[in-house]
């Protein structure tokens, strides 16, 4: 399938970028950057001319591009509104001015706020309230919007904390890795407890290919590895490949708390399922930011 | 109060501007256009330092402009988006740089989407699927973060559809008046039994005066008239001040159904309770736009 990833130079995309070309797609990228690996288009999602280039003769679009930082978003909740729900109608308008058949829009785990039970399933209601997930809710909304109003076939997906090599140099794996490579102190902000069900960047590329021809129309799933590490043992598993001193220091307002996210309707649904375990996922991580050779 | 109310020039802003005035405030319009009756500074939500010169020396923002057509917000969904999502987060920006103490976010019941239970309060989920409520749910939560990240003193009010003079051409009211007025038959489309709890700008308008002083920071609060007013029978009160024929027609897609909302909270918490009847409100509409004097 010719299929264009917005975002496709950034982190996450870059994965499901090399993903969906490892499974024999036709692989764009369309990014403000310039991926080192894949054929790119240069577009901004604020201009919608742009997108209708990079889209051209594509038959489906994976929409990854985003403000993801959620310290920039918290920062800049105007830019986060602009390039997470304007950017996404500009996605959708684009994608329907050049028939594109399928749309597959990165939302996150994080629109559900609060859990008024657990495990969250795709039937629990969302109350975000933070400047990055209620921006990335309205983009998802927004595009399922186009199911209705204009026929467009869109999937969501809602990810999981995802990780892998590549990271944001701000993201905990980041500045844990290099902290302990530079011989630092790592500290634990909180009590460390505060855990994610972390979902390999690898395994989130996966999700996004069975997405593509198998995803329904205006259909959610959330894509969220079992897996539940603890912002402690992350620390340890990181010193105990590149030992290094722990400390713990208060916590950071607006962390988003300990939730336990279900995947089953993927798995049922979509035969997806996480294929990474964490500890190979962060070796591999690790290996690949310092620099080291694993034992 | 020292109050900019923003989208004053509008339908729904203007009857806030002037309960406001008539209420003892010191009243600003801060819109696109100039209103005919209100001290006018020409902004743009778009332009967040249009927006931080209007709101200087205020000590209270009623923001009201947005895309309220849900027409064409339907037609063009990042225009809503920008102005009901990045326009908000520019209105709260602006108001923190203005040292502009409360802000009261006018939203609207539309956010609930599809019910749960009835009648609708404030703690039923938020579900919305077009782009006009997605737009304006967005803006409500984003307007509300700006409580926690910025300690901005925000309140939310979730308004029943408004009505009373001024309606923009393309409202049903409107419709069915000026089509009554030039002998023009009246058609109803769907059923006619989609009902709606149709609240008064008026009302309206004293929902915003006491939320700028008792609507608690970070609330949400609906404003919703009780009585339950048919798509028939306000057809039918037209023809019974205006004669004129009546005829139905096929549904228009995405029609929101029939739900009850309840402003329980707000008649606990703020004192607020509808005072216009829909006898009362339609025959000023109608007398107003048709220029009759009615018996």
């Amino acid at each position: 399938m010719r299929v264009v990833v917005t975002g496709g130079a950034g982190f996450l995309g870059s994965h499901v970028a090399d993903v969906l070309r490892a499974s024999g797609h036709d692989v764009t990228v369309a990014d403000l950057q310039m991926s080192p690996t894949h054929r790119t288009v240069v577009a901004d999602l604020i201009d919608v001319s742009s997108l209708t280039t990079a889209f051209a003769g594509a038959e489906a679009v994976c929409h990854l591009a985003a403000v993801g930082d959620v310290y920039l978003a918290a920062e800049r909740p105007a830019l986060a509104a602009e390039v997470n729900v304007v950017g996404t109608a500009n996605v959708c308008q684009a994608a329907v001015a050049s028939a594109v058949r399928k749309v597959v829009y990165a939302s996150t785990w994080e629109v559900y706020g609060q859990p008024k039970y657990q495990p969250l399933d795709e039937e629990h209601p969302c109350a975000p309230d933070h400047p990055y997930n209620i921006t990335k809710l309205a983009g998802e909304q927004i595009a399922l919007a186009y199911h209705q109003l204009r026929e467009l076939d869109v999937t969501a997906l809602r990810l999981g904390t995802a990780y892998g090599t590549r990271m944001r140099p701000n993201s905990v794996f980041s500045i844990f890795v290099d902290r302990a490579s530079r011989g630092d102190t790592i500290t634990i902000q909180g009590t460390g407890e505060q855990a994610r069900q972390f979902t390999h960047a690898r395994d989130v590329g996966r999700a996004f290919d069975v997405a593509l021809t198998q995803g329904a129309a205006g259909r959610v799933y959330n894509i969220v590895a079992d897996e539940f590490i603890t912002i402690r043992k992350l620390a340890e598993l990181v010193t105990s490949i590149i030992p290094a001193r722990l400390e713990f220091a208060p916590a950071r307002k607006a962390d988003v708390p300990t939730a336990h996210v279900s995947s089953a309707r993927a798995r049922k649904e979509l035969g997806w399922e996480p294929t990474v375990s964490f500890d190979q996922g962060l070796r591999e991580l690790v290996q690949a930011r310092a620099g080291l050779t694993t034992s």
